[in-house]
């Protein structure tokens, strides 16, 4: 199978390492789309989502099953080149640097056709165990669903991070407990597994978090009292 | 050492857990507090923050140490009955039927004199080998970190499984997406670590995101825009 991957950040950086060790694979790098292989089974195009499509229009007539690795981006874009194209979508936040266990990444795809799915397929199949489908509204809404996840997530940590460091503590302090509150959704739903001020209705705290915020970071202010209330009205409502 | 420990709570379950099998501790859950032994070395009063002063008011005269465990309740609550008193502070999130590793757990402590602090010392050194110290004000402060970290992550995780679930898929896909993120933050600081379309200032995701929830989830549009704006003017400002 022979793939090329336009791209380099770090989707391209994770797809060339999960893939550069497969027999069954022979891996291209193009410099420019017009070094792109003729006899390509397969061209990635791993590159941010606001460039796909001028990179799609530039790549020669080709016969090769193109697809892309984004999560708001529709399949059809990929329309009017070869009749084979797709997607392949990875649901996992990709660092530089950071290793990854390719094999448990659920990867989402869909295609045009019985061939592309099949090739898409065979593609997914030498990265991960772990194959699904969704159609483009639906992946869509997974990549909503992981900004929350993963980006809100993290932004969470990062207002934690400024709170404790300016206070003369240490951010790492907190990682035990960021741990088993993910920990816990293995086990529990996210209504269960739900604790603090706000699901216990305790105003007292709440308020005085609320005014800590104020006086210290007002920019966060408005951010805790939003997220308690949809705790209190939408996400634990009994 | 006598240990008393008040109140019927998540916390209150995981102490006693840690401190039943400590051949150096006896402990007691007494049933009233006018059943409370005279002889007890700590009281430890793990009831919700707005119960804490009524069950102080309401302890015999002692001459125990008298604790509480709250982050964000200030020590001197606990002022005038012993001369003894102090905070026992897990930083931690529990639940009853999770496990947890207790010496991994950070414990913040404070005390009224430095007899007190030797006996809640020693009572923490049954727990865990990671002891710290704070006072009110910096604890307030960790409890408030611990909120975004903890308890707004869990939102985070539960606004997305409405999304998913809603969507015909599986909350579970989105369980290594969680750890991987997580995971990160034993390495990289939050800033370094974000990733997602606020960063990368892709403003067309964002307002494609911003619509589906309009639409579909019109409770989490602002939740949404304030995190992105955050992200992008005071999380990660290079």
């Amino acid at each position: 199978m022979k793939i090329a991957i336009i791209g380099s950040g770090n989707v391209s950086y994770h797809l060339n390492r999960a893939l550069k060790s497969k027999a069954a694979v022979s891996l291209i790098n193009p410099h420019s789309l017009q070094g792109l292989p003729i006899d390509a089974d397969i061209i990635m195009i791993a590159v941010a989502d606001r460039a796909i499509e001028s990179v799609f229009n530039n790549i020669p007539k080709t016969s090769a099953c193109i697809v892309h690795t984004s999560g708001s981006t529709p399949m059809n874009v990929l329309k009017g080149n070869s009749p084979d194209y797709g997607v392949f979508y990875p649901l996992q936040t990709f660092s530089k640097g950071i290793d990854l266990i390719y094999s448990e990444i659920p990867l989402f795809l869909e295609a045009s056709n019985k061939r592309s799915l099949k090739t898409i397929q065979e593609l997914a199949a030498l990265f991960s165990y772990k194959i699904r489908f969704a159609d483009s509204s639906m992946r869509e809404r997974l990549h909503l669903a992981s900004v929350f996840v993963c980006n809100f997530t993290n932004a969470m940590a990062g207002i934690a991070y400024k709170i404790v460091e300016n206070s003369g503590l240490n951010f790492k302090d907190l990682i035990p407990l960021l741990h088993q509150t993910v920990d816990k959704l293995d086990i529990l739903t996210p209504s269960d597994a739900q604790t603090g001020p706000a699901v216990r209705n305790d105003e007292l705290i709440i308020n005085r978090h609320l005014d800590i915020l104020e006086n210290d970071y007002p920019e966060f202010r408005d951010i805790y009292k939003h997220i308690s209330v949809q705790i209190q009205q939408n996400l634990c409502k009994k």
